[in-house]
């Protein structure tokens, strides 16, 4: 079965209509993405469907991908079903964006991605995606290309401070399945981080190993990780550092990354909104070397890169890409293959931190796995809920 | 022996006239010092002694010690010698300025305090004065006493990153004695940031446990270390982190500390020199339990706190405190007892980033002590030096 001929617009199904679903329904019915048209809303809570009278409801995912309404499906369930919804409707040969993080685990991640793989061969045009909607963020976007451009040099130490990811006990309050091991498999780190991950990883690569700190329900009644303060090694002796929390105030968020030939500085918190570029004249390895002077300091220049004037089209962006990556043959920004990046990289922090172990990557997959899933089994945690708050204003959710 | 009777004025010497006693030296002949005469100088080097002909000169500590022309000593040799010159001067009843680290390793600092406590028994009066001149600088003292005064509530989160040490070969050329295990004991971590680690320990207390990652010679053709990226846990479930390097320009000076009622953020690198406080109104950890809404968080204000018009009088500052407790008892700013702290925390941050595992502390002083001399030991570094190099402007030494 080959994918439908799509040809002039994009029909959509939204599977999981919580505070992403409803967030991407909101924008495609306004008209916001040209050339997708929302045809099937699909959620297990009746209640849901309501406020879309004029699509065809479901109640299951499998009668959603099976009916023919739909030519992609934007998945937006609990995260757990990311990997098994994702792999029904990519054998089903309907384009998928699937919501971060692409899978809980590694394990799951790869058994998602083989059935894309699998199910491109028959249909190469068929394409998944992944939400990570701070790609299209045009800050990100400059500090990626002067990175790939080498105006950096090589990349020696990093650091993100992403603490304004805050979350009262309403928010976990809010789903069952919110912060448990069997409901979400993690909390910070597999929620609100896996853009900032997935960015890291997308600046300054993987690492080779991490060690990482953090709390389990430190600032919240919850029973996974709400803190982490993470090391990362790479395998060219770079350094790295990642900190983040959902229980601070206000936060900050401030990306650092030093290379020989000068720093980059993203800081968008506590009023500010700056990327700066300190470049070093002299690369930093030659002037240490040639220097005369004890106590002399390349010259360093505060360039002005020129300042985005916004912080991108986001999630709009991201499905407009999948729409021209479906009609017109666009490369994607997210492809979901490399969702597994941030997925792994999230996985060996947690690991890392509720073990006090350094973790090397690539992690054996199967192995955090099984760590998970005793977790899960041995579970006692009892949590309170109060599942009428419904989906809620998601402005400012993401950083 | 009692210490001599001082009465208007504190006769000094200087053993060990390279960068930092030179510059001493300097402040206390331009009369930058009132009630401090500069008598005596001492350096293994009679070259050294040459440009003060008009004071006494000593090529042996012991023979100044014992001379009866200094009440008071300033200890400005390599690191080792610290503990041996230090014990020497105090067991001599000479009230003693130590240069920064104290020592190199916490058995040695105990062992000067140990010996500092039996004179003081004799001589209540012995003053002995650690040279951490950023105590003086009225940012650092706005934030201790905000912190002190519980303006921030309880800490939960701090880092600092201080990577604008920079330092070049020809830094480490000029003295045999540095960043070797034998000279020195280490090289970033008892060298620049002694500083740093001392005034972290003043804010932010002392750490349960330390995870560092780094490098010895990463970016410098040294034996010791020149990076650190250190992950510190605190007995309250605080945690906080420490990145520091002499590989990196132009270096960044950011020390965060985050409270439940607040953020405090110094930033005095990139062209800032910014005290930033954001006040919660409503307690994190309150608004996180009362809040109705899952997207909210505290109102935060942004206060101008009174900035402070200049870093102090930093070196000059302790000496003029010196002087202040011999002749009229003031309280000393770094009491000597109050170093151990950060020779111990350095210890632990070189022996983590060394054995790649997690160090509690209190550290067991006597296991550093052996494993630093097992270093020493097997060492086959051969060191390049340019000892005509001298001593170098100091202005921008500290940070």
């Amino acid at each position: 079965m080959a994918t439908k001929q799509v040809k002039n617009v994009v029909k959509v199904g939204i599977i999981g209509l919580g505070n992403m679903g409803t967030g991407h329904a909101g924008q495609i019915l306004n008209g916001m993405i040209p050339r997708m048209e929302l045809t099937a809303v699909c959620d297990i809570n009746p209640d849901r469907l309501k406020p879309y009278p004029k699509l065809k409801h479901f109640e299951s995912s499998e009668k959603m991908i099976r009916s023919g309404v739909c030519d992609a499906v934007i998945i937006a369930t609990p995260h757990y079903s990311h990997t098994t919804i994702g792999i029904d409707a990519l054998q089903n040969n309907l384009h998928t964006i699937v919501e971060k993080p692409i899978s809980v685990t590694k394990y799951d991640a790869q058994k998602l991605i083989d059935a894309y793989k699998k199910a491109k061969k028959a249909n190469p045009d068929l394409q998944f995606c992944a939400m990570f909607n701070q790609r299209t963020d045009p800050y990100y976007i400059k500090m990626h290309d002067m990175i790939r451009d080498g105006v950096l040099g090589r990349i020696q130490r990093s650091n993100w401070i992403i603490t304004n990811w805050f979350r009262p006990e309403a928010y976990y309050r809010s789903g069952g399945w919110r912060a448990t091991w069997a409901g979400e498999g993690g909390a910070v780190l597999v929620n609100q981080c896996p853009h900032n991950i997935d960015l890291y990883q997308w600046l300054c690569g993987m690492p080779s190993a991490v060690y990482a700190l953090g709390g389990l329900g430190k600032y919240h009644d919850i029973e996974t990780e709400d803190e982490c303060c993470a090391l990362f090694e790479y395998a060219d002796g770079a350094t790295g550092s990642f900190i983040t929390t959902t229980g601070e105030a206000p936060g900050t968020n401030r990306l650092e990354i030093v290379g020989d030939k000068g720093t980059l500085i993203f800081d968008c918190s506590h009023g500010r909104n700056n990327l700066e570029f300190w470049q070093n004249t002299t690369p930093t390895s030659e002037y240490t070397k040639t220097a005369t002077s004890s106590f002399g300091a390349p010259e360093t220049w505060d360039d002005k890169i020129p300042t985005p004037g916004s912080r991108g089209e986001q999630h709009i962006g991201i499905k407009k890409n999948f729409v021209a990556a479906i009609l017109d043959g666009a490369p994607l920004i997210a492809p979901a293959e490399e969702g597994i990046k941030a997925v792994e990289l999230a996985n060996a922090m947690q690991l890392s931190l509720m073990t006090k172990q350094r973790v090397e990557l690539p992690m054996k997959a199967a192995e955090y796995d099984k760590f998970l899933k005793k977790l899960i089994k041995n579970s006692k945690f009892v949590k309170k809920t109060d599942e009428n708050a419904g989906p809620t204003d998601l402005a400012g959710s993401w950083k």
